[in-house]
């Protein structure tokens, strides 16, 4: 696969950001440690090196920002964030920072002049830090991240406020969005699909639909601890055999709700058991049900089905069931233009490219409440994630960027 | 319900008993601790008023004796344990034991002379203790106490071995059966329930068939860990799922092994999720799973038939299973002599009986490898055990004494 990018300087980069890391426990660079200050440190240096000017804002999101030739125009922004959760990953986030630093480096050495603004932006710790919290940067910059959210404490009482002051922020000035509107003309993100479809279909390139709307409800069964000898299986109140069938329901329910249009995934991850012992009836189990969509009606329907489903099995095992939903967030869908030019960029670099869905949230998804915003995936070696064993080919990240190089001019062109 | 034992004074036993806890955790009194060596003393007082002769044996078992009128029989003997778990409760095993000494008593009162010597046992640690096992002095008792188990250590490094000997025992003697053939002519243990049956149909005495052969086995589901919104639901491979699906068969294959002749549980009461996460599709689940019946073949075909499904159902869903058999006992058989004692005792006091297997082990289970054992089930509350809400009724408690004293009765009077 051809392109504008220069592959192994791109490779190299990660290489060099990747050494940046725990060395007890690779890859580890967590928001807000000093090896997340000393990964910002180098990628500032990047910056400069690549003709971007460094700045920081508010929410101490780390932008590297070079001038279009145009005027009334918003910038082109592309990024995504270098912050890793513990012993995670090289590619996550960090291959669409890194990508944006090579179209930056790629525009100028090739002379190409764009009329918009171009800006690469790291965000600040899209990942979920000892703050409790994760997309601190993108949120802010959307105006999301709440006073509350600024009162979370680590353990040892640094609040989240003081910790993004101490990154350079200024958090007392997080009371609405960063940026202006038609400030970020458009917002692109290069990302891992951190799934297995690309990879086993060998396709370079995914265009993003939509970042699917994610709900998590937990689930809460009780019947009666009683002792598994003496207790005829006609006397049982198993909290177990209930959690057990809705776990088949909830499976069978989430599959059925896949269609051409929509993508549709539900999942019982965490399932716990008291007093989980060999020779007790289980007389309470909780369980986590989280489901994905790109439909907010099929979400809907889904959660109505497995309530209806889990009442009438609790029922049937004279046992108690409780519903409790810990979260709801709709969807980011995709903005067509952005998305037109990703295609163009596709079809101009010969590359074949798949609509697909991004169940996993990303910065992009808090980006697109002010600003025009697309994700290209690309694919990773088994869909692996959030490990050490998280791995992209040098081929396919150059094939990112390429995308990426390619989408940023059809954009200029055309917005 | 009438009957010739002294419903008060049993009663008045059993609290006496009781108060000897660890105060802060009701009813501890776990063996080999020294709360266990003071309900010893006072049970040793309580025999020698009711005309038994203490001793301890070489497992620490502690016997109360009268002889009896006739030569060369052997001794009927009754009882069980007197130690708890951790805040357990003032009736199981303890009320065998008291039951015991008020037969005891009331054979005295009432000016009986049996010709079979009689014997109230407090068998040792029947309940697990920190030498991690259950049962020391009735395996002790049969010969199968292990050199394998009298080596096992509590955390502080005493050996079992020295524990039996700190209770008064002599564990190098612990080579063969602790009695000769023949020396005990009929053992009757009566127990609480510990389970609902007896309570929910209002029956005062249960007649045990058989103590239920008992068996584990581990079963492992592994698939793959995967991001939860980037897995299409068609290329999971979710160790929950089918592990679920196993559970739910588990339940449905035991319910269908229960007839009129056999009884059968089989429960998944343990089960772990890894990496139980809400948003990472479950990689690997364990989960054991015990069955139980007074059938060898049921056991046999039970298992066969989970394996096959649980293959199957591994195969269906791209899982790996795997199978690892923990323990397996064998039933032990009531004695049929044993049990007409005790039906014909029911019979003549007027109580209703019925015939039941005990689904939990049991001090008998052991003793039944060298005199013919029988067990008589009194109601518990709710079938609530090992927890300071066991209870039974004065009045039940009552019942299941007058039904060992005359079953004792019909026995001397007919082996």
């Amino acid at each position: 696969m051809g392109g504008p990018v220069n592959q192994d300087r791109l490779w190299h980069t990660i290489e060099e950001l990747a050494a940046i890391t725990d060395a007890a426990s690779p890859y580890t660079r967590r928001s807000f440690t000093d090896l997340h200050v000393a990964g910002r440190a180098w990628l500032r240096e990047q910056f400069i090196e690549a003709g971007l000017v460094p700045s920081l804002d508010a929410a101490a999101n780390l932008t590297g920002h070079v001038d279009g030739t145009g005027s009334g125009l918003g910038a082109i922004a592309v990024g995504s964030h270098c912050d890793t959760v513990p012993a995670g990953g090289r590619f996550d986030g960090i291959a669409g920072v890194l990508s944006g630093l090579e179209v930056a480096r790629t525009l100028r050495e090739n002379g190409v002049k764009l009329r918009h603004g171009f800006q690469v932006v790291d965000f600040l710790s899209e990942e979920p830090s000892v703050y409790g919290m994760s997309c601190v940067g993108s949120r802010a910059l959307a105006g999301v991240l709440s006073a509350e959210h600024l009162a979370f404490q680590e353990p040892g009482g640094e609040t989240l406020a003081q910790a993004i002051n101490r990154m350079g922020g200024d958090a007392a000035k997080l009371t609405g969005p960063l940026r202006d509107p038609g400030e970020i003309a458009a917002y692109v993100e290069v990302h891992i699909e951190q799934g297995p479809v690309l990879e086993s279909r060998k396709i370079p390139a995914g265009i993003v639909t939509a970042i699917v709307g994610i709900s998590r409800t937990n689930i809460y069964f009780t019947g009666q601890a009683d002792h598994s000898g003496n207790t005829p299986m006609s006397m049982r109140r198993d909290a177990l055999l209930g959690a057990a069938k809705l776990v088949v329901l909830a499976d069978e329910l989430a599959r059925a709700l896949n269609t051409d249009e929509d993508y549709f995934v539900g999942t019982v991850g965490q399932l716990n058991v008291e007093p989980n012992a060999s020779n007790i009836v289980p007389g309470w189990v909780s369980m986590c049900l989280e489901y994905r969509s790109n439909s907010t009606p099929a979400r809907k329907s889904y959660i109505e089905a497995v309530t209806a489903h889990g009442k009438r099995i609790a029922e049937e095992l004279g046992l108690k069931i409780s519903f409790e939903a810990v979260s709801d967030a709709d969807p980011a869908i995709c903005d067509d233009a952005v998305r037109g030019a990703i295609r163009d960029a596709c079809e101009k670099l010969q590359y074949e490219h798949l609509d697909m869905p991004s169940g996993a949230g990303h910065d992009a998804m808090h980006v697109a409440r002010t600003a025009p915003m697309g994700m290209i995936f690309i694919p990773c070696l088994e869909g692996r994630s959030h490990c050490a064993d998280e791995w992209v080919s040098s081929e396919d990240l150059a094939a990112g960027a390429n995308v990426l190089y390619e989408t940023v001019r059809a954009l200029d062109a055309r917005i």
